[in-house]
């Protein structure tokens, strides 16, 4: 079934807030989402600062211990105007490189083309004025409900998702959660047109979307952390802090799912992960980072279909 | 001018040892490298375990405030058998996920077959056996002395380059080094056939090499980090513990790379890393770790060149 | 006025839950709290597992923007028995030293000897059956409402407290916290007869309590971390990870105090700190972290009362 | 024997250089050390800028597999004026919490009045000129040659001790460190008079000494970090970055300790850390941080005593 779902409520926590619509396995929903600072398509401030979510999306069926499978069909800016910071964070600087800008000089706004795919800062000087940096869009912050009745802020990330800021999330790759409250209730919202790796600056290109996605229950499939596929790659993702904690994190949950789900062995997973695995790095900006582990598919597919 | 080197000695700190070899500015050496454990092109152990180095190469008329770049100009296994370690190590994964292996299976042969670029994998069951990987030779561990008169341990990385891992060091490749003691004193060794991101499993495929690379000597350029250029971008690194730490030294690095070379303002350096910044990771096996900035040159060159 | 409360419900998440008893400023309240896996002081399972606590008391008046002073006045473990792991986590011991126990044997038990102020395991072996600990009672986990309308498990901890495990937060302690919800919402348990630094085996001597402690509002004073005070120090609290995080926020927390309470100035702050700083570490078992910096009161006295 | 050593050379790495003056096991040497800045007794410059170590001493027998326990007899500054810096690191501070300070206001003389045991503050303005500090003299930085023929900046520590700052270091205490190179090679120097927890200003109060220490070799005893002993405390150092992994370091160590050395059985040794364990913070301020772990003797010496 499909659903043309218009949002009048966005929250800034994910937790077990009551659900704005109830879907089924294998809908496809349709709705909009605001940016960061809670403006919508037409630029009115219809929700509060800090990643406003739209849900949460009620998924009959879905209980604690199974997970779900979400599929971006369609991610499209639906205004013309985004916005960045263009100071990057303290974090992720030495101390003695801290930048100090002017505070009405921090936000930069910039023109998207949809048609030639190009973002252009709007109102600046030479040379920034000459930047070109092409669209690739994407949610920052997405996920489900978290374990324990918790409400987590849109603002950090964890093993339900949340403010996770990794660009390679784009339109045409499938998601996958663990469900830990009834109904999974998932949000999505936090728009960037392009993001450079790590949203060093605290910012994308904050933008409100049209987007389109379908939702999968797996029943009684347990995993730990979000995992993830495109045309390429299979992925997980581990949300914490420091880096190192991520990276122990996605790294544990790419050999669980190669070793339960893909039937290799332990020492199979292993070497084939040393040798071939990727990392990318998502957002290095909140309270939570956020590292991606990831397996090519055409080494995996010769590894597992010769058996 | 070309020269050929065969070495004789390696050593397996990287300080202010006596020079192999003196070689001018533009001069290109070819010479050999023996693998992380000792072994040469023939197998015969000649030493001493833990990432023996080839050099130091004395480069007339450096001293401390240049930089050295060196282009890594041909990268080729010298023998048809490499080896790997299968085990990810415990400082990657969640302490629950430890692996358990028996010593006598931890070590893995890999036959190499330079005509059609491919590792795979001896003396092992299916699925195993059917693992075919893509050579990329690199070399996991090359610097030039320390700042201070130190001597460190092949096993790690700081500003004068080390035990980085990282597999983007590939030929066609130029990594610049600051410039610490006379002569800067450049050593390579540590070869891979092929390596995942992050050596998680605390190797490559340990492999000697028939390496030649040409060295250009910088007056007066002063780096504090690693710097590195290939066809597609600029890098930067960072040789750290935590992964956070790398990634502060990393992004300075470039911030500095783009404000002094590049002549951007601040706020230009800053917004272009915002949403065009991408990061790759090195090494997260050894006592330092090692992440990768980079900048497109295709987005970078439009906006100096217009100016 | 007094209050003599009897708990019926208890929250394993620290958020805006329905208030169980309404108090004005000053007042004090009498309670009990039961252990970390639920049993009360009858031993009966009456909370979930996970820290269960007693609250969240409203203070009336209080609002985002003020503090929350907190004064522990009696703090009495309420049955004879306590319980231990023996493990310490892999998380604090090198990769080669992980503990492998028995799951049986995991679990010790401990009698208390309230007049003595002894503690003494049960039912093992030579050496550890010689074992005697003195007691020193405090609540592991204790905190308010967080910010944002967020609800934190009762199993980490950040700017509104939460399990924080530091062992000096003993009867006689007053404690603040920043108030983010309206009646600041408190909550206390997980009580300790004793507990190492750093709560390393997961568990200090799990144990129920009775407790009486008395609430102070302070309107319009802010604050971003929770603080303490005791006969000899002043002392601030961060929790995060990893603990380098910890002592950035505990140690900013310090500055603030000192400039904005005690009137010091910059120069004057940051050089008694130098000097004289000491630090405690909290939990690093849990999620998050936690540190504490503390200033001798004699010290800082002499540098304030002079002036 | 009595050595009675006047130095003539400073090192500002330890590592393998010509030995000072040949001591044997029992020996008792009294000597001098300069300050960081390398500054003498008489506030000569005569050594270089960054801890120049008095040293090294070879201890005659000592091989790699041994320990060298060094006694700090007696510890004296031996001049008048001591200096501090007085900004508080950006790495233990928030970012929005940075000082700024005037470069000519941020070292400060302290007089020291070692006949009441106390320093105060030159040339400065109320209230800091009200300031008195206790006495508490301490070499920050001392050890033994590192393994395979490192030289490591005296800026750092490892596990052959070096920068670790720590203020329990203290006359009295003995320190064992573990033996890498053919006679230890003691090095010591970076006197502090007084230094808070972290030494986060990035100085103690830096004194030149006259220090008299006695030397005991340890045939065939290998320890892994840094050991040492006070009155009441065994302890253990460990020293890398972040603290968390300072803390694996050095509770590791002393998990070995206590096994190897006490006797005590696995289940023991964790039992009683969980609920005795205290932890010391050392350095924050290098590119190594410290973490030092405690065993109350007292409470120790029950449990082996009495088996």
């Amino acid at each position: 079934m499909n659903h043309q779902f218009t949002p009048e409520i966005y929250y800034n926590t994910i937790g077990s807030h009551e659900p704005v619509l109830r879907v089924s396995n294998g809908d496809m929903i349709s709705t909009t989402t605001i940016d960061a600072w809670g403006y919508d398509a037409e630029n009115n401030k219809v929700g509060k600062r800090g990643n406003p979510m739209t849900g949460p999306f009620y998924i009959e069926g879905a209980e604690k211990g199974d997970s779900l499978a979400v599929t971006f069909d369609r991610i499209i800016p639906n205004r013309k105007i985004a916005w960045t910071r263009c100071a990057i964070a303290p974090n992720v600087l030495d101390p003695d490189y801290y930048p100090e800008f002017d505070d009405d000089k921090v936000k930069i706004a910039w023109e998207l083309n949809l048609d030639n795919n190009i973002a252009r800062p709007l109102d600046v000087d030479p040379p920034l004025s000459n930047l070109r940096i092409p669209l690739r869009p994407m949610p920052g912050c997405f996920g489900v409900a978290p374990p324990n009745g918790q409400a987590i802020s849109t603002a950090t990330s964890s093993t339900h998702g949340g403010n996770m800021d990794y660009n390679g999330f784009v339109q045409g790759v499938t998601v996958y959660f663990p469900v830990e409250a009834e109904g999974a209730l998932f949000y999505l919202g936090d728009g960037h047109a392009a993001q450079g790796d790590g949203e060093i600056v605290g910012t994308g290109m904050e933008i409100s979307f049209d987007v389109t996605f379908t939702v999968y229950l797996q029943k009684g499939k347990t995993i730990t952390w979000p995992r993830a596929e495109n045309e390429t790659h299979i992925l997980t993702v581990g949300n914490a802090r420091p880096l190192d904690q991520c990276v122990e994190h996605t790294t544990t949950e790419m050999v669980r799912w190669l070793e339960k789900d893909y039937g290799l062995n332990t020492r199979a997973a292993h070497t084939l992960m040393g040798q071939t695995v990727e990392y990318d790095m998502g957002n290095v900006y909140d309270p939570a980072y956020t590292m991606v582990c990831k397996m090519p598919k055409r080494i995996l597919g010769e590894l597992v279909t010769k058996k």
